[in-house]
């Protein structure tokens, strides 16, 4: 790593700050995000079980509040930029004792949306922690992480590894 | 669990809904959480070098954006109460290859602030990987959970497990 | 009417103004308000057929944008207090060619929460609204209006006509 | 109607998504709505008899909280947009014994704005409830709905119906 | 100056902190805050000359935003808790060629509201500036400053000087 | 000063209103903005002594907030525009007694960012306040002030005196 890697996001006198997108062109961009909640066999049994009205809530409120999160990380992430965006979309679902956030963001803009996917993710799981942690308190989030990401001066990039299978 | 995990946020007919708090007693709660970014070893070992401004600014800005989002809880967790806090703490250290962020709040009132000090700890490391992310799309956040709780019916709870070593 | 409707919210040159709640006593307040959606016969028909995932969750989303809107109260309107909310919950239903959403908020505070049920109703009909608008622009919503109202200096008070066949 | 109403805002399986407006063509749009309060014959008298502050300051603050809450539309309405809005304009004015409100939005966009006008139509509306509402119990609020729109694949529509009297 | 003036928002090692109120008693606050904005002769006196309705939304729609943005204080404010307001009043009124916005916030709480009141009184000032900046660069807002301040263990402070002719 | 000033924010009949621009081009747009914090000499010393963690954490702590805020101009000033931001930035730094904030604001849109400049500056500068408001009631803010400004039918413009001693 030769070059600071923090340096697009701290002035040269080490001041936090935002990074100067006027010259970049505008760019259809994308990125998606991952966000596993570990909440345990009995909730995820009672939540898989039925298809019904409860496995639905839970993971349809966690959805909506990724969405909803997603449109507001400019101002939750300081150094973040407005940027106006053409979708967000949460998929959430029951992968053996866990719940899996998957979300998909893209915009055309000058920079990349991959902070608005990581809130998405974040929130969403945050939101499933909210109404399963009366349950247990064992349950908890992890890894939320970048799975993919389009558009934008580095191009491409996806994630290699299995992503059913984090930890 | 003989109980639905799931039946203090969800109405009789399955609907997400927001727990009713008014016959609870006021009372001093508190809730400690943790959040992991793994940036590894070359962004730690910058942000470790110097002690200076880069490291404090990274870091800085991460604590103080976790602690602005912990006072936006209930605008984020659609079933969450609004609270009046008492104070709102983010520390952020490197911890090996990783950041490890820990979060305390607490307040006088009817309901907890695990989702507070969850919130805080999250958006703190969430900020951390706005700020390093152009240096590897590797890094990711994990795990995110509660350490501590007081205060409230289920009385003092404290994570078991050592804290300093997350799988 | 002989005192001036507008005097509490205007000071006397005037100007628009909060009350000052200061000198009032704290108590038990609630109140639920109504808001109709003429959906028309045929989203009607399809919302209500399969009592499925559908229909779940256009009313299901309605109702959380609700809640979450009753939080924020002070904000959209300017003269509004801050206050501690108990409880937010939202109904969404529907009825012959209309969806009719009841809302119910509680807290301990120092003035009402007509505002907030108010718009809990509201903003639930008007996601109602969104997320139905491509299939006709007839839909209109109406009314909205408080249904009853407890606490509070003016004590209980209780809409008396039948409030499933306004308009 | 023979495709499903819900199925721009609702996922194959049922989930609430935002529409992706990718590759929608970025367009003029405009839209309009009005919202009616019946404050009733007493209060409409005494906003309308002096042209005064009184009268003023509660249509004025009425026009300020709809124009505000109209930049908000994707916080508050799940499934919206983020939009760079031209313009957001709201009339309020007394007819008989109601206070009509009319928006007017307009923007360069991938999708429409009538929810923007829809949300500023409401929230003045529920900002003159709040102002007038220690007066009567009685007053409520409707028709809130759309007048005009605008731009997009759907083009011009107006709504034919005497707008000035409401059922 | 024997003890460090910033010490109570930093901890030991330096690091921006929310002030811990739990300790404290609830006690009513109250502060008053003022902000000038020089706007100049030519637009003072058009403000002046005909108090109709061109001054009334200047000064009315400053005093709104003022009122709305006090609520707001601990989104806006790092280190700010927050507080259940009694009140938010907003004076605005010409004096010789500028605007004095004068702001009273008051609550009951474990910490004051100085900067709901010095945020009350800024944010109409910049309020002002925005509506009249298009007349001329040479606008500018200042001082803002407290007038005075109630409750907790400070006791009561009002500031000597005359308010009217700041420097 | 022919024309009136207040023009372009009320309407005909003396109604506040946001100015439509839909029909102005889309230029590159910049504003920068200072504001002065009076700390006196004691917190200036302070703060200026040992360039360490305590000066970086409240100036910083002052930057971040002003930088949030600016991308919240559109809540907080009732008839500004929602705009695209490329960046902002915020400089603090002590001189003499006081502390100097300057912002920098630019975008690509329809209207100016000399809101969002003047709003990043005045709430670093309220955050200054905020942080070391303990030491002495009487530090105060001001001036205020547009500092330089370009793009847009009004061309550049830059404030003429020395802008290093205001007062």
């Amino acid at each position: 790593m030769k070059s600071d890697p923090t340096s697009t996001h701290l002035s040269p006198n080490g001041a936090a700050r935002m990074v100067d997108i006027a010259s970049k062109p505008l760019t259809r961009r994308s990125a998606s995000a991952e966000a596993w909640v570990n909440v345990g066999s009995e909730i995820a049994a009672r939540l898989r079980q039925d298809g019904g009205l409860a496995k639905g809530n839970v993971l349809e409120t966690a959805r909506i509040a990724g969405i909803m999160a997603a449109k507001r990380t400019p101002e939750l992430i300081p150094m973040c930029h407005p940027l106006v965006l053409n979708v967000v979309e949460v998929d959430a679902r029951i992968v053996d004792d866990r719940v899996r956030i998957v979300s998909l963001v893209t915009c055309e803009g000058k920079t990349g949306v991959e902070m608005e996917a990581m809130i998405a993710a974040s929130l969403a799981a945050l939101t499933v922690y909210d109404m399963v942690k009366s349950a247990g308190k064992g349950v908890q989030i992890g890894p939320v992480r970048l799975l993919e990401k389009q558009g934008g001066k580095s191009g491409h990039w996806k994630r290699e590894e299995n992503c059913h299978a984090p930890g």
